[in-house]
């Protein structure tokens, strides 16, 4: 089922390269345009036949596209506005990947008269890979995707892109960004936030200490190298695009954490483990909403 | 192949269960005595026909056994001590599972001069699930499994223990308790409680605001629910019993998250990326060493 005569990836990466796979599979875009900075990875693109032209060339790249997805960090979208903003088609669909969307929707606003329809999006789906290699089909099934409209009453677009997410596997939702990225600085930001500290403050041991750390890293702090393998400029932009949400939760958690590390010290055997027995609660909740 | 004529569990839980699983299995003890203190969880053992005699009363559970393995939270083994000490055969091996090993070590110096060989171990395995029915026969699969010998030099009972847990499927390491209670702290005990910080700084939020954050949980949450989601009582007594290790370590961590936090402040976006390199270069090192 073609939904779109022809889709333009900026950038293809975990996400890119993802959508790509599960366009071509499900043939929802009849032609996939891919652009990508460096030639290293068109060339990895290419040889896992993910479209049908590539480019390193903005302009080229959306001419006669339908459908735009910026799939590259935060920090590079305002360049690219710049370059591609002239070279959309009229009612083509520019719609983007990022995982903070007021900033979004702050830079999308400047070319809100432009003929195109700006819909930001937010998958929220990923692994700790990146590159054009580590997609896959699978990765949006069951994810939700968020929506967030910028109030330009583009219902037709709107329930396009909404068909699109649930072809390529999600659930929708719509939200407003300020919404968005006051829960996603829970559910997401901060925790990774806070897994780059826990790793990070593990470097400082000498090299026998380390050695035993990377030994016995199944207790638990492994799972934390996990999370920070993620790509590193996509998190860096991310942190510096919902900073304010996101030291704010940090706050939260830095009270959480003095009261714990305070029953500790007083030997407050009860009231921590009432504050573990809460913490339990909410994980059961996750399991009844079928989110492990 | 009997390394043990009976083996005595104290505690069938998670861990415990898991040991009876496999002793049945490869036959690794002719008999399996269980030990709990509730007759719900001596049911359930029952039932999953993990032993051969059981019983609620600690001084018959240890009779005739050359080895007993104490399965239960660390706040639990003086008490155990008290009523099963005298009680334990000459040569049989006293040990235990506990992940902290200093205080461990410090209750049993009390029973040095008993007939009976002392050798705390900490198999590091487990998962987020408690009581009988979670134990599976792979658990300690590859896993690493530290004894803290006491220096009592029993060579002949260690050889013994280390034979089991090898049998059991771990790999074996001989540490010192005072080392393994410092690099524990860094790769399981940090960790686990800053988790419980993480979730539990999420639940001062509106019931609206909850409810987004159990469905948007993929994006990390979740992961650092289902690690609090273990026995709340074990952690607590971890945290108690390696109080000194632990709190230093979160200083460790408080400070890099200071760093990160006013680095996310000033925009000091290289600043942040090259911390955020460096943490991803441990994971490379876990990947290498197949601890991943």
């Amino acid at each position: 089922m073609n939904l779109f005569k022809q889709t333009t990836l900026i950038g293809i990466g975990l996400i890119g390269s993802s959508i790509a796979r599960v366009l071509k599979k499900k043939r929802l875009s009849k032609k996939i345009f891919i652009f990508s900075k460096t030639q290293k990875t068109i060339n990895k693109a290419k040889k896992l036949k993910l479209g049908d032209f590539y480019t390193n060339n903005l302009k080229e790249s959306v001419k006669g596209s339908d459908l735009i997805i910026i799939c590259t960090p935060l920090s590079t979208y305002k360049n690219i506005l710049i370059k591609i903003s002239k070279h959309i088609m009229s009612n083509a669909i520019l719609t983007d990947v990022g995982s903070a969307k007021l900033s979004v929707v702050k830079i999308f606003s400047k070319y809100k008269k432009n003929k195109f329809h700006i819909l930001p999006a937010h998958p929220i789906a990923g692994t700790e890979k990146s590159g054009p290699e580590s997609g896959f089909v699978e990765l949006f099934n069951n994810r939700w995707c968020v929506i967030t409209p910028m109030g330009l009453n583009d219902n037709q677009s709107l329930n396009k892109l909404k068909k699109l997410w649930i072809q390529l596997g999600s659930k929708v939702q719509i939200m407003d960004a300020k919404n968005h990225d006051k829960i996603l600085a829970i559910t997401s930001h901060m925790p990774h936030l806070i897994s780059y500290a826990i790793v990070s403050s593990s470097l400082n041991v000498n090299a026998r200490e380390k050695s035993q750390i990377i030994k016995f890293s199944a207790g638990g702090f492994r799972d934390f190298t996990r999370i920070v393998a993620s790509d590193s400029t996509m998190w860096r932009d991310i942190f510096l695009n919902n900073k304010t949400n996101v030291l704010k939760i940090v706050k939260e958690f830095e009270k959480s954490l003095n009261l714990i590390k305070n029953y500790i010290k007083q030997n407050k055997s009860k009231k921590l483990q009432k504050i573990f027995l809460r913490t339990k609660k909410i994980r059961k909740l996750i399991e009844k909403e079928k989110q492990e």
